[in-house]
């Protein structure tokens, strides 16, 4: 198989042996791989891939079609349209992946959309609702809501009943954000005051974060899943106190195999369906081909995109 | 009745008038009120009695004998053992409480300690169970151990089948602690570092919390009650990430009735009988007289007690 691979610091594109599926794995061939932050972070060696996925080769979320089963696998047919989270190793034209993790593609989505939204919506979910407990009528405040993960967000916080203010940087995005359900799009320094809140979903990091600390509804939840503004936050515990909030963080990589099954199957009861019935969609900001690899990493890297970079490992595939 | 009144900063007891229950309230006779550094906030203009609370009389918990009772209150009657949480107003002879809120007193317990039990226990287990859903088995850390909700908390967690590490600092109450319940008791920076904890109870404040940042297992809960060395924590979000933790606060004084009503409720039903059994008990640092109420702030303050200032409002009563 060709993959990406990691090399010092630089991104370059080489043969790897196929991989061969464990008893409860399955071979995908894979159509594209979104780009998240932590390849970025991956790739300056701040973030090394965890035990049991491959060292050098990035990506956690793909598209694809089933290529060969594992002796022990039931539930999944080769030829099947499926997406999924994996631990590192999806910017690659094959992964193996755990059965029990993978996520079947609806009808009208195309494989090209379907390999940015694993990460990005499970993110999301395991952010809002698991962490969060959002309900619908809560008023929350999505921060750095034109990324990946934020596009998934407002469009789930919106489909799941919920009032939505969307923190973004860049005007330009505000009316595609906007699009989504996002009921107020703000700049940062706005959106910040303009709670009180119920839930944070917190994207951008540490200044962030502390601007929302003072327009906190009681009993609300934050969920801080990206801190690339700075991970260092000043916390008033008596804000805390006085609200009665809760601040929560969470990685989904690092999880066991059995929580990450859990996960996928709360995903295909809970969020696929959402998909599947157009409330949620994958705004793609660019695609760039498996050998421009470079150039898909510096366009997420620049900002000012709206929702996912995708890393095109199958044009053919791609386009079902 | 004769109640402490807070003036300009300073303490003194003065007449006041007989409160009169309204329909759903009691009037108890006050047999004895514990001390809480919300008091001591109190009197230093640092924390205002919230709406329908005396203005200027301090105390939240206390233990007595029903006096009164308003037109629609049912299930309580003239003379039953009761103690309770209000929001202020209990260090005084006579208060008036909302019958929801009242805890029966069981046989054995003197109503002298059981003046110290319920803002303690309440807030221990506020924390412990609702906050940070402690489970048996789970590794606890409990700063400050030794105070009144320290103490309440280090029994609840070991009654709870938690395995409890008490921070207290002074070496004098450590032998005390730990016949309480906790199986290691440790200075501050010992403790902090003695983790893996899967729960904190902080009730020192931000130092102390910072502290323990750097010892968390996987899905950690940390319930902050207590900031008295400080309320401005630095927190490394990455922390939280890395570890899928949770930081939570919360006091009890300004919830509304209708949830007081129910914190009640659960405490009647799953703490109330493990005093009644002998697994908790009230540890009294010192009592004084009601004209005494300047000395007995003054030994909360300077701190190095094990368990609660008791100020009796009724010899007699307290002797029941």
């Amino acid at each position: 198989m060709r993959a990406v691979v990691i090399d010092d610091g630089d991104l370059r594109v080489d043969e790897r042996p196929d991989p061969v599926p464990g008893p409860t794995e399955v071979v995908v061939s894979v159509a594209s791989a979104g780009l998240n932050g932590a390849d970025i972070l991956q790739r300056r060696g701040l973030y090394p891939a965890p035990a049991g996925a491959p060292v050098d080769i990035p990506g956690l979320e793909f598209s694809g079609v089933v290529a060969a089963l594992g002796a022990d696998v039931r539930g999944v047919t080769v030829g099947d349209r499926v997406m999924g989270i994996v631990a590192g190793g999806a910017q690659a034209t094959m992964v193996a992946v755990d059965a029990r993790h993978l996520l079947h593609v609806p009808n009208h989505v195309s494989l090209l959309d379907a390999g940015g939204f694993a990460e990005a919506a499970t993110t999301a979910y395991d952010a809002l609702v698991t962490q969060a407990h959002l309900s619908a009528g809560d008023r929350v405040l999505i921060t750095g809501a034109a990324g990946g993960v934020g596009t998934a967000a407002v469009q789930l916080a919106h489909a799941l009943g919920a009032q939505v203010i969307a923190s973004v940087r860049s005007l330009a995005q505000h009316d595609a954000v906007a699009a989504l359900g996002a009921d107020e799009v703000l700049e940062p320094d706005a959106a910040a005051v303009h709670g009180p809140f119920d839930v944070v979903l917190e994207l951008v990091g540490a200044p962030s974060l502390e601007a929302a600390l003072g327009s906190l509804n009681i009993g609300a939840r934050i969920a801080v899943v990206g801190v690339g503004a700075g991970a260092k936050a000043q916390v008033n515990l008596l804000v805390l106190m006085g609200a009665r909030a809760q601040i929560s963080g969470a990685t989904l990589r690092a999880r066991g195999a059995e929580e990450k099954a859990a996960i996928a199957a709360a995903m295909e009861r809970d969020v696929v369906p959402l998909l599947a019935a157009g409330a949620l969609t994958v705004p793609v900001a660019a695609t760039f081909g498996l050998d421009d690899v470079r150039s898909a990493y510096d366009r997420f890297t620049a900002g000012g995109k709206l929702g996912k970079v995708l890393l095109v490992c199958d044009e053919e595939l791609s386009r079902r």
